[in-house]
């Protein structure tokens, strides 16, 4: 039976990266909710657009035994992290991907997503595919150049343009 | 200079078909508008994600001039399109194909959208990239089995899966 996906939408998200996750779970009978991490349903795309999400991250606390898998879609918030990571989203979105990384659940993100598995430490031990920028900023895993990485239940493509090659991995194992 | 495109965004669209033209268009610092083929800006995903596109495709017409190129976002709206071809927003935007086609405009699109540069007349004998199931509807143009084709002022993609080997020559031309 299909699993149940929670996917996190940062504000601003890549809608290339985000939609290259929901097109494929729609095509393939994968339920998904998606989950705004912000304080509002309403976010935009990178490029502008506003998008409307099922709800808020702030009501996914608790409610992580609902879903098989998470996904981080990543995005232009990302950059300004460690100057928000106060925020409440942002302390919600750290507590969730602990929650599900506890649990030993699907995991899987793309670009920066991998540094927030390593800060989190669900993904220890794990080789990561994530933004050049960031590779050599983990610590409790292990960067890499490669364009995607599965290492247990840890899903990675190192960006949006990399991310088609993960998504058939990750739809084996949601299906 | 880089080149002001227009948008055209279907009800439902696929969401990662919009978002790999508009994410690449945002980097590239190509300016664009969303215009939704509806009667309202509010549309939403094949995924189910509502989407807030700039305008309708109504408040397009008469304004091709403002626009370099012209961009067909495909979705599961398509599939629908012979029974509803009848309807304002789908009259408008045979009318704007043809009148962006008219001015020798850059035109682009995937999966169905060959098949409407085909039915407009606009791509009279070029080869064209489209969807599997239309490539023999064709009449005025050559259906190919390519990924993408590149013919003149006309770019076209087989579905989205291609449309990443499609994009890089667009923004050639936009940038």
């Amino acid at each position: 039976m299909a699993k149940k996906v929670a996917v996190l939408a940062v504000n601003p998200v890549n809608g290339l990266g985000l939609f290259q996750y929901l097109e494929p779970f729609f095509e393939s009978g994968i339920a998904f909710k998606v989950f705004a991490v912000a304080e509002t349903m309403r976010i935009k795309s990178n490029s502008g657009v506003f998008l409307q999400a099922d709800d808020v991250i702030a009501n996914l606390k608790g409610k992580e035994g609902d879903f098989d898998a998470l996904v981080f879609a990543c995005g232009d918030a990302m950059p300004k992290f460690s100057e928000n990571a106060a925020k409440p989203e942002y302390q919600d979105l750290l507590a969730i991907l602990k929650a599900f990384g506890d649990k030993g659940k699907i995991i899987a993100g793309h670009c920066v997503g991998g540094l927030l598995f390593d800060i989190t430490g669900i993904a220890s031990g794990r080789r990561l595919a994530l933004h050049p920028f960031v590779k050599n900023a983990v610590k409790s895993t292990m960067g890499t150049d490669e364009a995607f990485v599965v290492d247990g239940n840890i899903y990675t493509a190192q960006t949006e343009k990399t991310q088609n090659l993960l998504i058939p991995e990750l739809l084996k194992v949601l299906k």
